[in-house]
């Protein structure tokens, strides 16, 4: 397998671990409660008709249409008002209507069998125990009926949909307590460098860069409900030491993704370390994206080991583009997608021409519109890009860039101040 | 204060709970890793200057800029090589560099006192223990210079953030391991209604309705990580149990919010049963929102009880309208919007004016844009449109609608599919 060499696409990248990789995640039932960002393992069906028996939506009185037809101002109906229907009668016991007669109802009373319409108070005139019904009625005038808002059988939920409100309120309103979801994907991050010291006192360090990729590829992971996000301190420039932390971890986690170590050089070991492991199976060594080009990955036992540049936005950028959307494929993830704005550039853009690139912008207010402003990608400025950024715009690799006063499209990270 | 009959605006509703409300959250220092989604109680600056040391963004020859003035092709400049410096040297032992002398320098090397520049390999020609330079450098070319990423001071995340995964990585980054941020909002969600039956086996029920709304509502709150939502199983429509169950909720929650019971009937007791509870503010009864007008707010104790429709649409419209974006103006919390596109209206929206109207809404792709579509809003259909729709278009109160052809704004909650 070529070393950097021959770089393949994203979208090849993103076919190899599709079309390999298989996440045999166990399922389980889980409270509806419980299941909020989690991602239903099965076709939820309305189980009945809702509603499940015609009922009125206003107060008024249920009636035979057939009895008004014919009525009219000057030549009335008269109607026997033989008793009334509540909210809360169990629609089994409504008795049923005879020709020529109604029975009080309110708004979600269940309708008297017979009876197939139901006129407003306001448009009849009350005398005694009679109505006098002065215009004809339409079948079903003021009627919901059975099914009318959903079908037995309907989908409620489909498999792979991941979990909202909207979903969960729907399942309670049929009385579902429980859903069968997908158990979440265990992932385990290790960052790889002996240069790389974990965080813990806020000092300039006279040797070394602080981890913030771990951290950053965790809280990423993370937002994503179904994501199981565990987290080691670094590790060393060691084969010995990152071969044996990474066959454990693949022991205990679905998916292990390493942060450092990516880069061809001397100290660049993370490759190597598991490409003895036993049934090793590699997809790709370098992809053309930008940052990130160094990305690999392959399979270990079948589970996925993922590795990225130890640069915070390079990982980011691989993870956005190669893994997320690999494992909404895998599982058939149905989501719904990040918030996007269009904004003017304020500056130019500017591709290298086969590759994908991630460029981190900041988006802002001007006049009535949006523009965006390209945040350098290279050298000191990772950090400042972070914070200073709200947004990612993604140049595909057959675009050359975007001249100033293009509209593009942001994916927004963070709010426009 | 007036019963539905005076409608107050949904600014207004907004403006007496932020007039009036104080969420005084206590602060906690937690770890960077477990901060996702927490808002930070505090302004946090960098601590020191990023790169705290001067040092090369290129592999070549640390020299003194001024020593190469005058080079050029016929006429170098001689340099002795008189050492190296490597990436892990610690910045304060690096020696002093005397004129005409360069030192060896990597990627990342801090840069020799004295030096100013750096000149890349490829632009020299070595000779044994001395390197010839044939142009002249600009001074502090090919350095990245103490601060100019990040100045000692600057903000690197401002009090109120909602603490998202640039955030966390930027802490990380500066050595940071821990952040102060607010402890989570604590709500309990009291669904209220003799009728109101919980959620247990997926059967049509002879009377009452399934309790929904207090799922949704626990689950919209908790897609925001600042929030601990809790819920409590139905409670029947007796003035009493209402009152000690409230009571009791508000000696342990910040706030308390109870779904059913609002409007104005014989079994709507909530707000009356909360009235007698000592130190009660009225905040309004009546929003002019649609759905949700029977919105009603009151401070007992100081706390915030806010009481919604047991509809669960209504609930949703003045969750998301009044309670959301009043708590946000509380806390001052700064925070990405959700995710809205344009669309172009295939049916009419007429919205009754001095309303703002909540239209549950299905965004699907038609030929090469999006289009939009209303989804009925009363009767039996709200439980249709919480699974059908995938987005919100809200019309503020002076707008009489939008004619078909429209382009508006659509809040997304679900997948384009």
């Amino acid at each position: 397998m070529a070393l950097l060499k021959e770089l393949i696409s994203v979208d090849e990248a993103i076919r190899r671990i599709v079309s390999t990789f298989r996440l045999d995640l166990r399922t389980t039932y889980v409270n509806i409660e419980n299941s909020l960002g989690l991602i239903s393992a099965e076709d939820v069906v309305a189980p009945y008709d809702i509603p499940s028996y015609n009922k009125s939506v206003v107060d008024g009185y249920a009636l035979r249409a057939k009895d008004t037809y014919g009525a009219s101002p000057s030549n009335p109906v008269e109607l026997k008002v033989i008793g009334e229907v509540d909210v809360n009668v169990d629609p089994e016991e409504v008795p049923l209507l005879k020709p020529y007669t109604a029975v009080k109802v309110a708004t979600g009373s269940p309708l008297p069998k017979g009876s197939d319409a139901v006129i407003m108070y306001e448009d009849v005139e009350r005398l005694n125990d009679k109505i006098l019904v002065y215009k004809p009625l339409p079948q079903w005038a003021n009627v919901a009926r059975v099914g009318e808002d959903f079908r037995r059988g309907d989908l409620i939920v489909s498999k792979g949909t991941v979990l909202g409100p909207w979903h969960i309120a729907s399942l309670a309103s049929y009385g579902f307590s429980k859903v069968l979801v997908y158990e979440r994907i265990k992932v385990v991050v290790i960052p790889i460098g002996s240069e790389v010291i974990k965080p813990s006192i806020p000092e300039p360090l006279r040797k070394g860069v602080y981890d913030s990729t771990s951290y950053l590829i965790k809280s990423f992971l993370s937002i994503k409900g179904y994501f199981n996000v565990s987290r080691l301190d670094p590790i060393p420039d060691d084969l010995s030491i990152i071969r044996s932390i990474i066959s454990k971890a693949l022991e205990s986690f679905d998916m292990v993704i390493t942060c450092g170590g990516t880069s061809v050089g001397e100290r660049d070991l993370t490759y190597s370390a598991i490409k003895d492991l036993g049934d090793f199976t590699p997809l790709f060594r370098g992809v053309a994206i930008r940052p990130g080009r160094p990305v690999s990955a392959a399979l270990v036992g079948g589970k996925l080991v993922f590795m990225v540049s130890g640069f915070p936005v390079a990982a980011l950028a691989t993870l956005d583009l190669i893994l997320m959307p690999s494992i909404k494929l895998v599982l058939g993830v149905k989501e719904i997608d990040e918030p996007v704005v269009k904004a003017k550039l304020v500056k130019r853009l500017v591709n290298v021409v086969g590759y994908t690139s991630y460029f981190r912008v900041r988006v802002f207010r001007c006049g009535s519109e949006l523009c965006v402003e390209p945040l350098r990608l290279t050298g000191s400025g990772i950090l400042s890009t972070l914070i200073r950024g709200n947004g990612v715009v993604i140049i595909p690799p057959n675009v050359e860039g975007y001249d100033v006063g293009t509209y593009v499209k942001v994916k927004l990270i963070g709010p426009i101040l």
